[in-house]
């Protein structure tokens, strides 16, 4: 089913007739599909399907293609970014081709699923806006991350969950959730694992995200525990290359407050809700994804 | 009526419910309305043609911030760009939230008008890339720059008048061409004012686009004329900041050899091509829009 919907995106790009973006959309790392396992396993296999989840893999990439340049990023998914080869502008003007062509093709679906998708792409790109300003100042506001991380990651998950629901004619409302908590779940898992992972070089976590000024949640409750004097410590490092000590300070405060658990089970709670409804829908393939994103070590 | 257009965007801004966008949006200068002007003057007052407009032109002012990120430019229509004052990252972000919001608010519409809006976007952002390509080398093929400008500043316009004209009932290839034409001509008397309008600062043409790399139409023709000596020296200055002499022998070069009146003239083809299809239709408004754009000194 994916390679129904690997050529289709195929044949979106071909009938752009322009070789440069062929040549370019080659380059771009398939990476795990998961929006449009989530559409094929809600809605099966006919055209429609295949095409809605062509569209939302391109809108995806084209997001993916903005936030790179966003985030100074030169590698995506173990290949060098666009941006870090063929610079920003290129990187840009290719997001803004896959997004309109993804906008196109949407226009000639039923206008309720277009509608749903194209609003997630107004959440996903207040979300991005939200975490370049939030990631300004030292940021301690909970809701306010987890507002962002819902439209910079979860509402597309949400809107592709909830528009194959549309399409097969199944509870829409109920589909949304587990979307809408998969992704969530998913980047906190994300912002976790750049805390708990060991990076090849430094033989230790990187503690990327607080470096450019990423107070993801972890950090949030961390400051929350420490006492006044911790917390001006930890606000001193923050958006700053961190010495070997400085990080050790970090990860050893994590580990006493046991902040890493409490984050874990947050996404957990998320991913057992997920999981509960797609039983109740009998949808074992959706519940196997949302039950091996929890699964595993940190 | 274009009161009403702009009540409607601020409407759509207001929408999105996030006070940060709302005071950025109020940053953005609010240009001619062109498009806007052209899709009322076709379609009337009625609430889908504010609509189209509304959309329309949020969808030009997103394609405008990418542009001046593309193109490192500090000023728009004499205010600071978002770019100059928020950061690339802000303005990149702020234009796909404008495009996203008028693509949901596309869907809305019929499917046919969201169909022709949306195309032409592709199109606009294909032109930027071609642009930004085209740029890195001295390039003088003449269909390959006509295809560009299409793109980046006709297509949007074409398609402004015919989604208009099909909202109308009105006879739509006639407005497309009218509009395409209109387009095309925009971009080759921007490109002529490049060399014929004295900048304040230097006292005379600033050169900026062939400095930028852009060899525009009059490039193109006056190196088909020179002499092969003289083809070298012009290739030689490409893409770089000219000394005086330079710039001067290039003023000269354009001077002698009529380069600014064969494309004067060019344009004026395509307006007289669009003025002659309003008259036959008693379009004296959209008719006055060509004339204008053409009557003017160089």
């Amino acid at each position: 089913m994916l390679q129904r919907v690997e050529r289709k995106i195929e044949q979106y790009i071909a009938s752009l007739e322009h070789s440069g973006i062929s040549r370019l959309y080659t380059m771009l790392p398939a990476g795990k599909r998961l929006r449009a396992k989530l559409i094929t396993y809600i809605a099966g296999g006919d055209l429609e399907t295949i095409k809605l989840a062509a569209i939302v893999e391109m809108i995806h990439a084209a997001s993916l293609l903005h936030d790179d340049v966003i985030d100074d990023a030169l590698v995506r998914r173990g290949k060098d970014s666009i941006n870090a080869t063929y610079g920003n502008k290129t990187a840009i003007m290719l997001g803004d081709i896959l997004y309109s062509k993804g906008f196109n093709e949407l226009t000639k679906l039923d206008s309720k699923i277009a509608d749903v998708i194209s609003d997630a792409v107004i959440k996903l790109s207040i979300g991005e806006l939200d975490d370049v300003n939030i990631s300004k100042s030292f940021s301690i506001d909970k809701n306010q991350y987890l507002k962002m991380i819902y439209g910079k990651t979860a509402s597309l998950m949400e809107a592709s969950a909830r528009a194959a629901a549309l399409l097969a004619g199944k509870a829409d409302k109920k589909y949304a959730i587990y979307g809408k908590n998969l992704g969530i779940a998913f980047q906190m898992i994300d912002d976790l694992l750049d805390i708990t992972a060991t990076s090849d070089t430094l033989g230790k976590p990187a503690l990327h995200d607080f470096k450019e000024g990423k107070t993801t949640l972890p950090y949030i409750y961390l400051y929350e525990i420490l006492n006044n004097e911790d917390k001006m410590r930890l606000k001193n490092m923050h958006a700053k290359t961190l010495s070997n000590d400085e990080s050790s300070w970090v990860l050893e405060q994590m580990n006493i407050h046991n902040i890493l658990a409490q984050c874990y089970n947050e996404a957990k709670v998320l991913i057992t809700e997920a999981m509960e409804l797609m039983r109740e829908e009998g949808e074992d393939k959706l519940f196997m994804i949302a039950k091996e994103m929890i699964d595993r070590d940190f």
